[in-house]
């Protein structure tokens, strides 16, 4: 597979009235996802809620995934999973199905304890789908894994030949941008953190994952294309319309806010699982103003026009 | 159930040679503990890898558990998952091949943000398995999810009728002993923390479970025993040796350095799962010198004659 | 100086109305100490708010404290300071003033990166009284300093001359008794989480400190003596009332609400400083009623009368 | 004061063979500042060890900076203390001494409890100033006090008449883009993460504050230029010789290695104070080849010709 460049969205679980979840929609929200410009989804991962699902369940939504995009934009499966024997489980399938690429976290019970104990790991799970791209999801905020990623790719490539790169969410741009020049851009360092995505675009970002995408991302596309034309200034004005998007959603736990925003456009995804839980109707209205006050949602019309 | 009294063994997980579980060496294993005079076993925990298993793994584990215990010391089985649709499965599967109890820890992945939150989640699980006592696992160190714990108990007794106690791993014990007085005594708290259970018995502990009971019961019984009949001084001396064997311990991971003590045991255990990796053969050695050191095995095998 | 027995009272620093340091109040609160039973005072530590005074103040503090104890009862003076510069003034102060003891935490700035970094920076303060005992004062909650103790003595006992033990601040009572037995028990490790006095006795506590002694001391007492006579039960129901009101005092922030205990007592210690703050007239009001609704002074009143 | 624009350097401390302060050097490094293209000096910050020295030293290098500087550039004074007491003695000396700016992290052990209570602790120490602007020196890392700085700005701006801004240092450049935007660019924002500034420039960044800036300027310099005339891709290029060099240092304790290059500079800085400890030779010599590795010292030199 070639570098990912563009947008991924980092889409988000569909439940049906009775909690199972809803299978059915997932058309329509590749479509959107297709109409919005991305060029693929992300499945399964923290936002799409993949801790809180069964192995069924992933399986059953990567198919129906991989089915509603026919190719038209790729699906990266997440597989990430306290068992790594979970992990291969989820990995072989989405290899089978046809995914175009998988990702995993690191374990997070029992936690990696050196890069080389990562690095074993990952093997254990990319070896699992082994014609299939594999990237690590560097979460350290969530996963309390926070190892130096250039070392993990130096040891990593050895021994996982199929190893594609790195979903970066972490703050530390040099880092990443070390990890993007890291033996001439040999990997495939894909940023995770949308509030910061044109300080990432400076130091050389040419693709992104991220949740806020999968209501967002025209706005998004927009700061790109700004930024590769040179309109520096504007691409940061543009910018600082998601950030204060953003601003306004970790009043609230974020992906439960993120669900209302996709309630708010027409998505009904149900309610989430716990530990988390849907915003109350009062929050949910409250948020709503607040964007309304940030004229968030004709900025991104707008931003639609562009793409 | 009545309240546990006595000690607990977190057994760990037995692998083949090809790395599946190994069932047939768990009869020996509770043999051993019954001869130990445990009350009871704790299994698929943080110590027999729970998170590290596939679901089936889990299942297969608990039935053998309960079928080798034959009534003779409680099975208590971990249920604990990310997934709370996966606790349930697990907890009803506990129910019904016979388990004497369910425990679970707070999801890990994404995490319980208050104690009404936490109250929530658990409630979903224990009623999975509504007529087998449930004890809430609290083991902050390892999940990042600290609460008042009086203020679990509190919530909690109203929604959770099957609620019987806590498992309470964690050093604070001025909170376990507002615990064990909470309504004058009315749930079962047993301590999680080996090295600290004089400590424990001080302020009242009459249960608990660990790690170090699969393998050093004697020692810890005669704690118990000494302190209950007022020689406080001699409590202290022993609860000692405990200490340094653990001090010992910790400089290795304490799990596989635990699984070694086992192997020096004669219980071949086979290889822990990644992220967990085993002692290396010079490390085993090393330790078990050091254990020798200091007359740990002696030790424990004179203890064993007191009970 | 022999090993400490009984209870120090970490004491509270008292302000005059304009903000500046009330050295009149002194003599009053050593009375109440050496009334109260206590062996001795430490002064211009947390609950003493020295990270919040000058060095001139401190200075001042200790002289008169000194003056006021007049050999009734023993003066530790914490010298601790994010300069070790300044640390080193300090002491060489209260030896030349005659305090009985030093005691210093790690620099908690720029923080000690292991054990010889920690060793190194206590002895440059040690040497600067070197006819002084000196403590170590481990808090690593607060400091976010946290090694291994042994280590620390073992490397510390070869250049620290004067080192006469630790006042040992963490929850982690196996940690604690393997330091009381260090060397058949060379050092005096001085407890100092005052709501575990009872564990920590069970484990060979001879001596602590602690901010909650100030007020309730004969309560401890009581714990102790019960404790030495074998009356195991009944040390646990009294040391369940320490704990009891602790749990209402950290409802609050800890060093206010004790505050507001003196000022129920009797003591006009005034406003402490910024960063903390008084609690307020309703504050005080609510946390005395719960105190009364644990019927806490009474139960402290009656203990008196064991003294 | 107008906004800061350009580079600051946050300058170590220099002491003599016998661990005094070296006042001497002082002139000589400002010059090497004015030389190399700077805006100004931060003196007595994290870099420059002021909470490893005396009050009376942090007074002595404030007044030897100032003339010095002698107007040439700014001087930055960092007034941060445990002690707000001593604070305000050190914000009122600068003030009096002529100083351009004053600045203070929060206290650091006692530590702030909530954004209002920050700001009732800035503002009694920017008050003891009251004609010199102050910036609020945010730098969780070392602190362990991360709030909302948009919080922060809003509360603080009615109580704090002299407030600049922040020394922003933190890897979140949404929250430091929300604070650059704040009331259309009320406040003075400088970046603080060296290694990060052409990421912070994306946003909009036109100061900043760092220890590299005292022997790397140029680079740093080169990339402003870069960026500022929209050499995008070259300017990320530059950067990336900054993350290189950073990625070197930090395997060594940070301030130490810096300092370690001021002296292949032929600075003599002497020896850093405890807990901080100088490199070895043989570490010193290994770092200088690392440096050499990747042509650090040409490529500032060549930087150089551009200002």
């Amino acid at each position: 597979m070639n570098k990912i460049t563009g947008l991924i969205a980092a889409t988000f679980a569909a439940y049906r009235e009775d909690g199972t979840i809803n299978l059915e929609l997932i058309p329509s929200i590749v479509d959107k996802m297709v109409n919005d410009g991305l060029s693929g989804v992300f499945i399964c991962g923290t936002n799409g809620e993949g801790p809180n699902l069964t192995i069924e369940e992933r399986m059953a939504i990567a198919e129906a995934y991989v089915k509603a995009a026919d190719k038209r934009i790729l699906v990266l499966v997440h597989v990430g999973h306290s068992s790594i024997a979970e992990c291969r489980k989820l990995a072989a399938h989405a290899e089978q199905i046809g995914a175009d690429a998988i990702s995993s976290v690191a374990a997070f019970y029992f936690k990696p304890t050196s890069v080389a104990n990562l690095v074993k790991s990952m093997a254990q799970i990319a070896s699992a789908a082994p014609n299939t791209p594999f990237y690590y999801y560097s979460i350290p905020a969530l996963t309390g894994v926070g190892m130096d990623m250039i070392s993990f790719l130096k040891e990593a490539e050895a021994v996982i030949p199929n190893l594609a790169g790195i979903k970066y969410t972490a703050a530390t741009l040099h880092e990443y941008q070390a990890c993007l020049n890291y033996r001439n851009g040999k990997f495939d360092i894909l940023f995770g953190y949308d509030e910061m995505l044109l300080p990432a675009l400076a130091v050389g970002a040419k693709g992104a994952i991220g949740s806020t995408y999968t209501f967002a991302a025209p706005l998004y596309l927009k700061v790109m294309k700004l930024y590769e034309e040179g309109f520096n200034a504007e691409a940061a004005a543009t910018q600082l319309h998601a950030v204060n998007m953003v601003r306004e959603l970790v009043k609230y736990p974020p992906i439960p806010a993120q669900r209302a925003i996709m309630e708010m456009e027409g998505f009904n995804l149900g309610k989430c699982r716990l530990p988390l839980e849907p915003l109350s109707a009062k929050e949910s209205s409250d948020f709503r103003n607040a964007l309304l006050e940030i004229d968030f949602f004709n900025i991104v019309k707008q931003a639609c026009q562009l793409i």
